[in-house]
């Protein structure tokens, strides 16, 4: 962890360090030099829309133009289009409080947007580095940035909410501190953006928000010439359990020759467990999935069918953190 | 880990104990009762066609209408259609080998067919519980059987290969001695079958085939007749790592619209990965990826963008099981 003599730069989340798109023309807030190390500001997903205490209603009425203001564009001395960029990530602090949210209608963006019509949202509490759901439920706080790219090699405005091949909303949840991301740089400079920080996530994001929270990134950024990549790769200690170790998950599958159905399939059958064997609602049990149940492609090539399945740790259950095997 | 005297009844698997296809009319070879332990012989995935001398040549002559063996059908004493099978895996042993092959042609399965045109097989030798890849690669044995069902409620006979509600082919690489199944029963007395097993894989099975091997499972089979389930659930304590703790992963992303493409691209940037940086072949890098890099899906909902990715454990190289962290 970088003691505050180590940090090079540091950015304030101010209107002129933020941009809500991608653009490669936009003017840099900032140029560093590779190897320096940037502490960054990060606003939430909404840019300030939903706080501690927002309701459905508050979400109903988000404005999606404003949504994912990103910190940068940061200049890289150096940087040259089909360069690697190394963003070694060092250091979240998170504000105390997050937020999932389920946003119905045209912004519907979950995996069930058609079966979820209205609006959700749970506010986290993360005093003690532990996100507190209901009923005693904890999801462990592991922070990540789900937007991290460059700029793109095309030119104009480009939405923040696709991912793309420089990056930008990729919500690997295992881009926490201590690992290192590697970007294909596009553009002269690079042009680093980053936000939409997750104090949690499951893989897949399911509910189409994870664990919102405003966030002050510290990050290393270093140029690779040597070698290209096409779209980001990672490198990562996890961490992929609760613990860090294994430890029990109950799973759920789909089954379709629609991937994206089977992860659907997935991701029905597991709030049906959450509703009847944790009494979860069914808009709690939505929510809990996207913060905190994983997808994994179980098999792709049993022609026509694919298994995804979703694993829910069962250790943020109250009563399976007494069990007397831990 | 049942000793002998607690296994009720024993299979092995010969011509009058298997089929290769699903089918509610097969004359049970057996009747249990709801708690009985059962230790089953299952042969490998081609039948016996594939021993650990097999070449490529091997491969290309396998007859595809025998793959997939299955030891069965066991009927269950009481089970009716809307109960729940309850399997309780307790254990697995091979017999010292395996294999990881690349089947093209018709029979071509991988998430990659068109790009692996050329048989390839991989013979593992799996002494000391512990898979050998090449260059010193290797691969933690934690069996578990690909194929698990019961019989469909629809009559006449089912192909092996597509999973499907009942359970069947659904390759869920966590279905490790110690943890659960529970599948839907579709006909009178269930109709259990088992095979297929593999010694190892990654989430996704990515070029078609695990490590392949024959083996004996032993299980607890019982019914719960106060619930239903649409399709196969599960209960696991992994392992989710190669040392069942966080350990380093390298990562790779693919994006697109189309989740099966994400997929695919992942998976052609870990095999560029596994040449260029860990100097396998080709061929070498697909069968490594099918035995042990874990698809997850990272993000289902940022329209009209997935993520998918691919994660390799690094500790499988021994330049890496040698790092001073370890």
């Amino acid at each position: 962890m970088p003691t505050d003599t180590d940090v090079d730069h540091r950015i304030s989340a101010t209107d002129d360090a933020v941009n809500s798109s991608w653009n490669n023309d936009f003017e840099p807030i900032l140029t560093v030099e590779p190897g320096d190390v940037v502490r960054a500001e990060c606003r939430d997903a909404t840019d300030g829309q939903l706080g501690p205490d927002a309701t459905p209603a508050d979400v109903a009425a988000v404005d999606v133009s404003r949504v994912h203001p990103l910190t940068g564009p940061i200049a890289v001395e150096g940087a040259r289009p089909g360069d690697v960029l190394r963003v070694d990530l060092l250091e979240f602090e998170h504000e105390g409080w997050g937020y999932t949210a389920v946003l119905p209608g045209a912004a519907g963006l979950g995996l069930l947007a058609d079966e979820f019509e209205e609006p959700a949202i749970h506010a986290w509490d993360l005093a003690d580095d532990v996100a507190r759901f209901v009923d005693g439920i904890e999801v462990p706080i592991d922070p990540f940035p789900g937007i991290v790219g460059v700029a793109p090699a095309e030119d104009g405005d480009h939405e923040t909410l696709p991912p793309r091949s420089m990056g930008g909303n990729i919500d690997v949840k295992h881009l926490t501190a201590g690992s290192t991301l590697f970007l294909p740089v596009a553009v002269d400079g690079a042009l680093f953006s980053v936000g939409d920080c997750h104090a949690a996530q499951g893989d897949g994001e399911v509910c189409g928000t994870g664990l919102e929270a405003p966030m002050t990134v510290t990050c290393r950024i270093d140029v690779e010439s040597d070698r290209t990549i096409e779209r980001p790769q990672f490198e990562t200690d996890g961490p992929f359990t609760p613990t860090g170790r294994d430890e029990r998950m109950f799973g759920t599958t789909g089954i379709d020759a629609d991937p994206r159905e089977a992860a659907r399939g997935a991701v029905r059958a597991m709030i049906a467990h959450l509703r009847d064997e944790r009494e979860l609602t069914r808009e709690q049990a939505y929510v809990l999935c996207s913060a905190a149940v994983d997808l994994k492609i179980s098999e792709a090539v049993n022609g026509p069918n694919w298994v995804v399945s979703a694993y829910l740790p069962e250790r943020i259950f109250p009563t399976d953190r007494r069990r007397p095997s831990e």
